[in-house]
């Protein structure tokens, strides 16, 4: 029988600790590579790069060539969502995403309930792709963004601060804003199935706005339609395992983790170690949290946030990774100080 | 012997919870106001108007006049520490604060170690103006920014998404940066003692940006600066009510709380319920925490967060206000319908 290759990522998420926590970086496929602003170059727009399975595979595979990381991300957006559901989506240069606005009953009353699901194919084609080239300890990742999150995308037409245009449609239209709501959930659980069919080891599901909502939204809006979409996979895959990141839930991540059944939590640079650790960690895994800034600094500073993210958080189960994205000034020198620092822990 | 008006918004700082919470707003003396921005209008700039005694005294005043509430806020900004300084500091229209940035060690250097206290003489006299108005059971707060906050601008220069030019130095310079901090800290113990001594009866501690600190920098640059300047001001004035508000702090909240001796803090929307009542509200009186934009929404959602505030948090040592300033699209009858229903509380 031949032997069957270990991920120490996937480990983790199934409650095993190791001694050397296993790395990879949000945003790992990103502008601070060379190789990838050339892909980039020849695919055109982003959106272009996202639904080309060759480059999209292309720049998903070369963070690991270059650094060895456990696992991969697939290289896409949270926005093919919205894009899966008829909605316009652009990307400005310089300027991030642009989409019609969904700010009025009326426009909502006329999204389309069900998405169309082929637009999801280059990326399933891209994962395969992925797959078969990636040595078997490797991980592969799928995701797709929290609805509550592409909702605020989706309501403002662009990225705006505090998601101050979502917010306002939910406290003063709060059944058209389910609906949005409801189109997503039902979308990002076909999505996630489709990504697990294509080869795809675990899910991430990025809540990179929760932090703005109140308790009761914060319950509404980020807890309840992860909790959906985890119950939705589920139940046609049983065993897939699901890493959500409710960016700035902060003390409310416990009841989060509790609610979503979630395998593990990613958690941002500004967490309280203490409360992380006894109310998260002793229950899922812990992804995180180094601060990109950190990262782009360098030198003894980064040192020293990486052991301190070390010694908070690597005795328990735990994936090193970025607190947020990698920027795209960060020097590759100073991830591979990370790298080499990460993996000369002594746990 | 004539008694003595108590004051209820101090009364619940001295630990005494009020059956009817007391109630305030953060920026209730702003554009939202027709008075106000027929005020600032005749001022001129808004530097102008916060060092013009008579119309600074006015704007405090006017939300007191409207609304009753049971605390005014001197009309100021946290940009005078940097002024006396002597940094350049101008507003421009529609855009925020503008200084000359101080983003290297050699900027740094030149920076003056003390600053010229004469320049706050006109906010002096505004709060002694508002202190002879004012009906006595109307407590007057004056206010300073936290170090780290008032950092962020001296040395981005403006306003900055997460706050990174000033994170970035820290990392890279700490000690160039420990010199800004140092001196904003010894020029705020000297400004909040003038306050006093000019009719203020409570301080609070604006810390805006806190929340995008992980818990090393924290410490070193939210915390410790903040007890500093507790204790500076309780050295002279040992009896000196202090407010915190390090925005964003969530699970740090009762750390911050215990090295710091602050009376009270004030939190943002975003706070855990059952984390603030156990571990921050159990040691001191809390202030909050209405979402800005459920008082722009109105309606039934702004009754069902209202009562969600007075649910959470009026069972023990509170404050009502918002979770951050009222911003100036507020519907003036929004308002008025909080006041009513807070007024109408039977707890």
């Amino acid at each position: 029988m031949p032997q069957i290759a270990r991920k120490p990522f996937i480990d983790v998420l199934d409650g095993e600790r190791q001694a050397r926590p296993p790395l990879w970086m949000m945003r790992q496929a990103g502008r601070y590579l060379p190789e990838y602003r050339a892909t980039r170059e020849k695919a055109g727009g982003f959106l272009d790069l996202c639904f080309n399975p060759e480059l999209a595979a292309e720049v998903t595979l070369q963070p690991i060539r270059r650094f060895g990381f456990d696992a991969a991300i697939i290289f896409s957006d949270i926005l093919v969502v919205p894009y899966a559901l008829g909605r316009s989506v652009r990307f400005v240069a310089g300027e991030g995403p642009r989409l019609d606005p969904l700010d009025t009953p009326q426009e909502i009353a006329t999204l389309a309930p069900t998405a169309d699901l082929s637009k999801f194919e280059p990326v399933y084609e891209a994962l395969r792709r992925v797959r078969s080239a990636l040595a078997p300890e490797v991980a592969l990742i799928g995701f797709c963004g929290a609805p509550w999150t592409v909702a605020t995308y989706m309501v403002a037409g662009q990225g705006t601060p505090d998601q101050a245009p979502a917010r306002l449609l939910a406290y003063r239209e709060p059944q058209a804003f389910s609906k949005i709501i409801d189109a997503i959930v039902e979308t990002s659980i076909s999505y996630l199935l489709g990504q697990l069919a294509a080869g795809a080891d675990a899910l991430q599901i990025f809540d990179t706005w929760a932090g703005v909502l109140p308790p009761r939204e914060f319950q509404a809006l980020s807890v309840e339609p992860t909790r959906r979409i985890v119950e939705g996979v589920r139940a046609r895959a049983p065993d897939a395992r699901i890493i959500g990141f409710p960016r700035g839930a902060g003390a409310q991540l416990p009841h989060y983790v509790e609610r979503t059944n979630v395998n593990a939590v990613s958690i941002d640079w500004t967490s309280d170690p203490a409360l992380m650790r006894e109310r998260v960690q002793s229950k899922v895994a812990l992804q995180g949290n180094l601060d990109p800034l950190a990262l782009i600094a360098g030198g003894a500073a980064l040192d020293r946030a990486i052991d301190d993210v070390l010694e908070n958080y690597a005795r328990g189960r735990f994936i090193f990774n970025l607190g947020h994205g990698i920027q795209p000034e960060t020097p590759i020198a100073h991830v591979e100080q990370m790298v080499a620092r990460v993996r000369g822990y002594k746990g």
